[in-house]
């Protein structure tokens, strides 16, 4: 638990800086109303937060599922959802936050309604992409659907929050809802991987937390593929035991190579390759399962009857679903892991351009790209 | 329970009839020594069997994955797996079974040691293939790797019979393993479908008898899709609330127009066309379930990317997981639906090649082609 | 789906009838104001409700569970949660039901922000038993927690209704949300029972229904156990294959004689005998389930050890998670079982202490009392 | 992998020295036959064994369920399964395992033909206690219902043999089950624990090792109860975060307080007191779980409505299913944590009763009493 000081230090403003998108790919700093929260919600005052991949695609070609109301470009929309601060006002009702806690969020608040929500599958919300308002029935993404945090401030419901240890620095709290993501995968693969053996393809930031998250949990071995060893380096760090740059060796042959001809339990698709699906289902073993998390930005062909005869099962997912991002946050802040490793830059909140610049042409090596929106 | 009347009627002689697998599509009729059931093993006198799609794969092409020492051709193999048959002697230490007591036959005994038999996918076997023998650890499926059940007698491990009720005729009663595999693409789903939607694709005997368990778990509403309008009409006896002729409707649309828009919770594919699982990906709502029993015969394009957009799971299946076929016959026994209605046609022990050739080219509206093994 | 027609008959008064809880057991008819549906609720005029084993315990002692503010005696508050009708108004933002809509409803909206509620497990919400109000986090419990259904009108959130179709009686009606616990208890179990011995301890309405919706979902065989025959007749015609009645018979010897020594794989006790855990303990094979529905009204000796020794799994719930009511009204408007079997006497509206009483007492052996809360 | 190496020192000699049980509690060395393996077996030269509390029982009082054949007195059975050593001879078939591999073992390896362990729950074996022989159906339970470990040789099953690596020491290595036996109890409770509460009841050697595997799959606190601070202590070291002696207070109040009131996500239970259930539903949260793994010695006064009041599940477990100590063995690898912290005493081949004396009796604070089978 972390402790409330409610004071000057938290008081609101009436109105903020933030960050909005206008044509593909152009961002503009403006000011808007400091926004209120409702019951249930809290407004966040933001740290930092970091640019991740689902933020490029929003911010040069929109979401990747359809918004009611169409694109959100030159609509006064704040991108942006892997962001850390602190608590500084709460709706009616609210007493699961209080002022000063320090919190992470999640993506997706789910319309509570549909009956995916009804059972727990709020990141599958069939009212996914509808506008969140006053009566809307919406599901709320953050950054997605919904404002996110380039800005000063934004509120969030309390189903999003995840309380954040002191311990924890603002870039690496900002990792907590990406590791999240491999979380959730994980678990959707059966959750208990102990003494198994996973692959995760494609060392990108929620690949790297992927074998993280999966030596946490005690996969063994952990199998990581790419094309660039300073990456796969990095994942050696976060717990591969194993390497496979796809430039100088099949993929396929060297999961079969060390795992004995037998294949790997469970492979985590990160690459958003459109072949990582082929790649993956002759990867597993019988019986194995897929987890895709990456997006392929293009069709590919599949034989699909190997998945028949091979008795395989592929499993899409979204997000951070079943509190996945509570029990990242737990690992965290066990120290289990170092997701500083993936930090690579940090700018601050008037660069907000150039930090998009380097994040999405990967500029300098850049992996994890921060952005602190407030002087410390 | 049935009773076991032991005498005259069960004695065994020496040698048996016997069809065997010459070249790609030749079968002869041959004499071989009747098999001798060790532990855990009993012989059945077979009396009826049922061409299945996999027998028809099996005769001309050889089994859907690899088997140690290659195909199946010129090697005195009996193919067939689809029987039932009486109990006519038991192994070592079996009391589950008594002479005389009427049986079903599920395919696959898995070989026990690998960690998929282990943890009950024993249909997904990592020793699938291996030939059978004194010593060997190879899985055992009926008449895709040791010989089944074209002969007058066959050797089972007690893990694959189910008992037969009186009150089911030898026709129907060949059918129960096939409702043994709709009921483990039922269970793979979830096993509770009852108040959700279900789709099936192709209105063979495996997706029809997928529309009569999914009804009889309380499916609602059950649309099936297909070419030919006997063939959904047969559906519709069988449960199906909703026929979709894919010659005069687009079966997504259809499925769209009959869920309000929302989609289907569940497919079963059972066509084997390749487009089948993008059909499927289009027809689930968000967060749905495919499961894939038919083969596709070649690869497609798929955009893999909609998996993870809309969280959808995909499984593939072989045979008849988790006593499945148990789960059937009790339905078949509780008269849950009338099987019988897919039966066709009833051949002779002598003219099995002509059943394999109406099974084959589906000459006369052939769905189910039994051949009788013994006379009455 | 219901069509919805607006119009005068679905004209909503300024106040109306209700029935409130004076002292223990008291019931005493009052005005109250019409409430209003708020987001995501409707307005429900009510047709008919039956009195449950709840709402006798409510009425008498209060509800099983600590409520904020302590007991429901002398506070206006109104029971009953078993009830039909039509949505006569919807709150902003409600696009799933229309005017005119018929509905039955389930009990429990969970407060949709803890974590139970998250992940889908809404009947066993953390904020349960914390009154309602415009911005309190509290669960809602139709006439447990806040105002029931013995009233002319009752508000809903979207999540507790279910359509009813209109072949579905009145009387008939109110048994869905019965039927869903029934349906709650299965899916607990493992949800696909199929082929597999389910035994239910006490014929009350819950018992018989699980009996039903079991038998609809293949149970085989199904047992029933109880103390009256007219009880297990009925029984019998909602698919118990064997009655036992525990004064001729040890049902455990019972048990195990029809499982042929076996035991069964499930018990659902329903009889709220506070030896029906140690009965089931003995009745289930090892790997066995118990799933406990009714409440026993003692302590009682449990020989805990024998749950390690025979590897026994034993769930208590509460209510119809899972969208079971869904469910069960989808087996009813299939005509799966004949659940008007169990209904037994109606009355009228100003005839509820009276209906109290029959239920109560089990009067000309009431087992479901309706009472029709307007005149047809 | 280890390495296999073939030769003089594997040579198996015709007899072999073993202990074996007289009257209860009274244990001999004696002369036996070196066993010979069957098919999908190994014979297993024992290098180390430890006591378990079931060998204590076994002993004294024979096994906790009933044994074809009766109790193992004075029957030239040798008793013990906690052991690791090195394969010295396959069975025909055996390609899992060579010649020289270090191995721990598990000590169920079921029947393979009743309908749990072709479910995968061979710890739950309907065949269990029938004793072992050439026809014989029954379950294999090593030291329990076949001879174990107390022997310079023993026979196994490839089923229950987990590779041991090199860098894990002999004594090390024989708690590898026991930690299987934990990490049983936490895939039981659902696998994916991380970032939720374990409490831990008794700290024996399966409480410890149950504190250690929690931990390391990120459970977070972690919460051992117990009476003495040693053993406390000791479990502070392998990961509980908060350590309760219920001498000075109150095991439920003080779960309650450090969960904020909440109460617990899961209990398991391993101190074999009686009322260890009470406490456990105490200390759950609504929908909260229980594992019991500790054999209470007498019954005990339950309130059962209270697991239906809150949604309580109850998991009796025996044994080490699902294959958990192939993943525990994988922790121990891993050096996850330090099981040699409850390694106590170590005794020669001809010490076996004083072993016993200082196991049953926890003399000197003995925890795990481990005899070395040979001299190093």
């Amino acid at each position: 638990m972390t402790t409330s000081t409610q004071g000057d230090q938290f008081a609101v403003p009436k109105s903020m800086q933030a960050w909005v998108l206008d044509d593909p790919g152009q961002l503009r700093l403006t000011e808007k109303p400091v926004p209120q929260p409702g019951p249930a919600e809290v407004l966040v005052r933001i740290d930092a937060i970091a640019f991740c991949d689902g933020d490029i695609r929003i911010i040069t070609k929109g979401p990747p599922a359809l918004i009611q109301g169409g694109l959100p470009f030159n609509k006064n929309f704040t991108p942006g959802h892997e962001y850390v601060g602190r608590v500084v006002k709460v709706g009616p009702g609210v007493d699961e936050f209080a002022i000063g806690d320090r919190v992470a969020v999640e993506v997706h608040f789910g319309c509570g309604r549909c009956e995916r929500c009804r059972s727990g599958m709020y990141t599958s919300c069939l009212n996914y992409g509808m506008n969140y308002g006053e009566h809307n029935k919406g599901h709320r993404a953050n950054g997605f659907t919904t404002d996110g945090g380039f800005a000063e401030y934004a509120v969030n419901n309390v189903n999003t929050l995840v309380h954040v240890p002191d311990n924890i620095g603002d870039e690496e709290a900002t990792l907590i809802v990406t590791a999240g993501t491999a979380m959730y995968a994980l678990d959707t693969l059966g959750g208990l991987i102990a003494g198994q053996t996973l692959v995760v393809t494609g060392p990108g930031a929620i690949g790297l937390l992927t074998v993280a998250v999966g030596k946490a949990l005690g996969a063994d071995p952990v199998i990581l593929t790419g094309t660039r060893d300073s990456r796969l380096e990095l994942g050696r760090k976060l717990g591969a035991d194993h390497l496979i740059n796809v430039k100088s060796e099949n993929p396929v042959d060297a999961v079969k190579r060390l795992t004995h001809g037998k294949g790997a339990h469970y492979v985590v698709e990160c690459s958003g390759n459109p072949n990582g699906l082929n790649d993956g289902m002759d990867m597993v073993m019988r019986g194995g399962k897929i987890c895709l998390v990456g997006f392929a930005n293009e069709p590919v062909s599949v034989d699909v009857a190997k998945l028949v005869r091979n008795h395989i099962s592929v499993f899409g997912i979204r997000g951070e679903g079943r509190s996945a991002t509570h029990r990242a946050a737990a690992l965290v802040g066990q120290r289990r892991f170092d997701a500083k490793l993936i930090h690579t830059h940090t700018f601050k909140m008037d660069e907000v351009p150039t930090a998009f610049k380097y994040s999405r042409e990967r500029i300098d090596g850049a992996i994890k790209v921060v952005v602190k929106m407030r002087d410390a």
